[in-house]
């Protein structure tokens, strides 16, 4: 579509020269990692909550979309414009406005990357815990607006649980200041995590006050190489059933495995059909006592090596299996589905049989690794795009891996969330009413509309 | 108000004889531990959700109230029936439906006592981390309903920190289902963290899957005593700015030591201005490091006395202070109003600071202790309800209370929560547009507003 004339003249009155009209330069904001494309009408790219509050209005009294974006890292469409309308790029709100030690606190605009967020916070001994492996080159607010995780979620929590106070803009452009910037509080309702992982269908965050962790002056890695994903899983049960909690638990399976061994040349045994990569972190004199505990939890039925790693270089040497696999996977197919459904821990080996049933009936590689102590498996479906019978087949089956965590009391999604990719399934993962409490409350956020068009809540 | 006969007659014929109308038996269910009372029309002592949902429903014809209660325990008179209608007691759904360790996981039933809970989870070796004073007789689903912290939240997090899934009945009788029972959820709005804390304005909690942690095997106490309030502050950022998270860090002030000192009879230097204790807990092996790092963080300008206790004997003297301390309360003057604001921790020497300029004002003794580590103090202002005068001058002064934590990042509740004693004050600590969301939410959950009308949102 074309917008008016009238709203680009007041975005132009709002924002200056910083909205891009230009095709060319529209094009670098019609994507995101899911690889979805649509071109957005105009690309706005505010340096304070007041034009954001401009532009919201603007856009609302034309009924134009509004979609809030980071970096675009995110592999679900949630930051594509798909209904066209106006990108708000918060690429210009980047500052980090505030970092207080003693309240553990630090206050930033929503364009900061999460990777130089740590970097002013390192020489205060603080770090803020979401770690997705897109950390270096995504933005705060989009991990916000995801919850976003990583490895260490299992240790410190993902976005939600690392959120103290948001002011944030609606789809009527009203400012609102919700939580205080204080680790407790019950001070009416928690509207803060409400917005976190909202996707910006709910409104815009413009300012956040986040919850910050003194950082462990040194860590450890164990790698744990199993028989089968039973033995795997059973200990990851009992490395979480006792009092220290790993800074990383992640899991390959047998595929995995295999491939990191036949491809990424990883020095593994043949016969592994399973692996944890277990880390501790903290102060260097309760390492080695953290590190003893995590050993005997890994230790039972089916292990078949336990390896430490007692230098950087050593823990480097280690982590190779796991950073050869990305580049591996794409040996077996051009394709990728790569979904990151969540099932409670004891629940992961029903998880990693049921996608190897899968994968034998639709005659497809599906790889599984991911943060076992979240139960937050990535399930990679490996397929080719260009053969159609194969991509529907693909298809299909991820539909099925979504129908198999569901019914182990698991969801969706752990960290990437719904967007666009994963909309019509939410009416399986959430009941009838809880799903149209959800629409209601979107209502009273945006009663037009206009936040972020087409994302989360299915048609 | 005299109860429709139709809705006497639909509970019975849902309740049977679980129906209380006799005014005896109401008047147990008339009051909280605010000392506000007012009489419920009848009491509803359900065993089932589907009880639940055909009460509510039979409520939602008549636009009765619905007053959900856990054990009343709760400070601010949120479980006072203070429109009539009807008390849901969730006492006979009290069954712990399941543990599960390897997923840190348990079911319950809303009116299972917190106490009784941490009795079931101690031989998996695990605990629930909310532990507030009330916890040997307050239920879990009321420790929900207000968000219900205690001192172990500086490490563990508060109620709202640790539930994973809600199941609730809304104000139109629907049951929803909020969250999975998973770590990590990234699957549409997180509605179960906004249902903590709202304090039954929006649903009934009719079972909660919740986050469990496993148990620490030892602890250990330190009493660090201070010249003056400031010091003990700068002690406490200190203590947070560092990487060993004390188990517990409460605070009080010169006149709670003086307190415990003179009436308590607590071993205590007439020159100690405030005074700090401090806990660690882990794993026996590892709790002589987090002591000393703690020593080490406590230790600075206007430290008087930092005293270790070797062993729980020890640990049991070093507490006798601050248990000595509420007693003691009651010699300043019979009336008490406790509130429990919170600030952020670099806030708190002037919050403290504060409150003792506004003792002397309104010649009142003020006492204030808490968890310092959250910045939650218990502000006790002590006076003489007989008194028309005093008690004049304490409300106001406790109205300026608030108006400073307000003004110093605060907001009005920690842990407490709203109920009827803070909502007047909502107004100053939510702006009006975040208010006006508030209650278009509560009209999205309970369109009638029958759910625990007069509570939580202002007039």
């Amino acid at each position: 579509m074309d917008l008016p004339a009238s709203l680009l003249s007041e975005l132009a009155e709002t924002l200056g020269n910083a909205v891009l009209l230009d095709p060319s330069e529209r094009l670098a904001y019609a994507y995101d990692n899911s690889r979805r494309q649509a071109l957005p009408d105009a690309v706005a790219l505010p340096t304070s909550a007041e034009q954001v509050v401009a532009l919201v209005k603007a856009c609302r009294a034309h009924r134009v979309p509004v979609v809030p974006r980071g970096r675009g890292t995110n592999t679900t469409g949630a930051a594509v414009p798909v209904a066209g309308g106006v990108v708000v790029s918060f690429e210009r709100m980047d500052r980090i406005l505030q970092v207080r030690p003693g309240d553990r606190c630090a206050v930033v605009e929503p364009g900061v990357l999460n990777g130089d967020l740590q970097a002013a916070l390192a020489p205060h001994g603080l770090f803020w815990p979401p770690d997705p492996t897109s950390a270096a080159f995504s933005t705060v607010g989009g991990n916000l607006a995801c919850n976003a995780g990583g490895p260490r979620a299992v240790k410190y929590g993902a976005s939600r649980d690392n959120v103290l106070a948001l002011t944030a803009v609606t789809g009527t452009g009203e400012v609102i200041h919700c939580g205080t910037e204080t680790t407790k509080g019950a001070t009416g309702y928690d509207l803060q995590r409400l917005l976190v992982g909202s996707e910006g269908t709910l409104a815009l965050i413009v300012q956040a006050s986040l919850r910050l962790v003194p950082a462990p002056t040194a860590r450890r890695a164990l790698r744990a190489i199993y028989r089968d994903v039973s033995s795997a899983a059973l200990a990851v049960a009992r490395l979480m059933a006792q009092p220290v909690t790993p800074s990383m638990l992640e899991f390959m399976d047998g595929q995995a495995v295999r491939l990191a061994r036949e491809v990424g040349g990883a020095d593994l045994p043949p016969e592994a059909g399973a692996l944890l990569m277990i880390e501790a972190d903290g102060d260097e004199a309760i390492l080695a006592h953290d590190i003893d505990a995590l050993k005997r939890a890994a230790t039972g039925e089916g292990l078949l090596a336990l390896d430490d790693a007692a230098d950087e270089a050593a823990r480097q040497r280690l982590w190779a299996a796991r950073k050869a696999l990305s580049p591996a996977l794409r040996t077996l197919a051009p394709g990728k589905i790569n979904e990151d459904v969540v099932v409670p821990v004891s629940r992961i080996p029903e998880l990693v049989g049921g996608v190897q049933e899968l994968a034998l009936a639709c005659a497809l590689p599906i790889v599984c690794f991911g943060h076992a102590g979240n139960g937050n498996l990535h399930v990679n479906l490996m397929y080719d795009p260009a053969d159609e019978l194969q991509a529907a087949r693909a298809s299909a089956a991820m539909s099925q891996v979504f129908a198999l965590a569901i019914r182990l009391g698991g969801t969706l999604s752990g960290e990437h969330g719904i967007g666009m990719a994963k909309r019509d399934f939410m009416t399986e993962a959430v009941d009838p009413a809880t799903l149209m409490l959800m629409r209601q409350i979107k209502s009273v956020f945006d009663p037009d509309g206009i936040l972020n068009p087409g994302k989360l809540l299915p048609p």
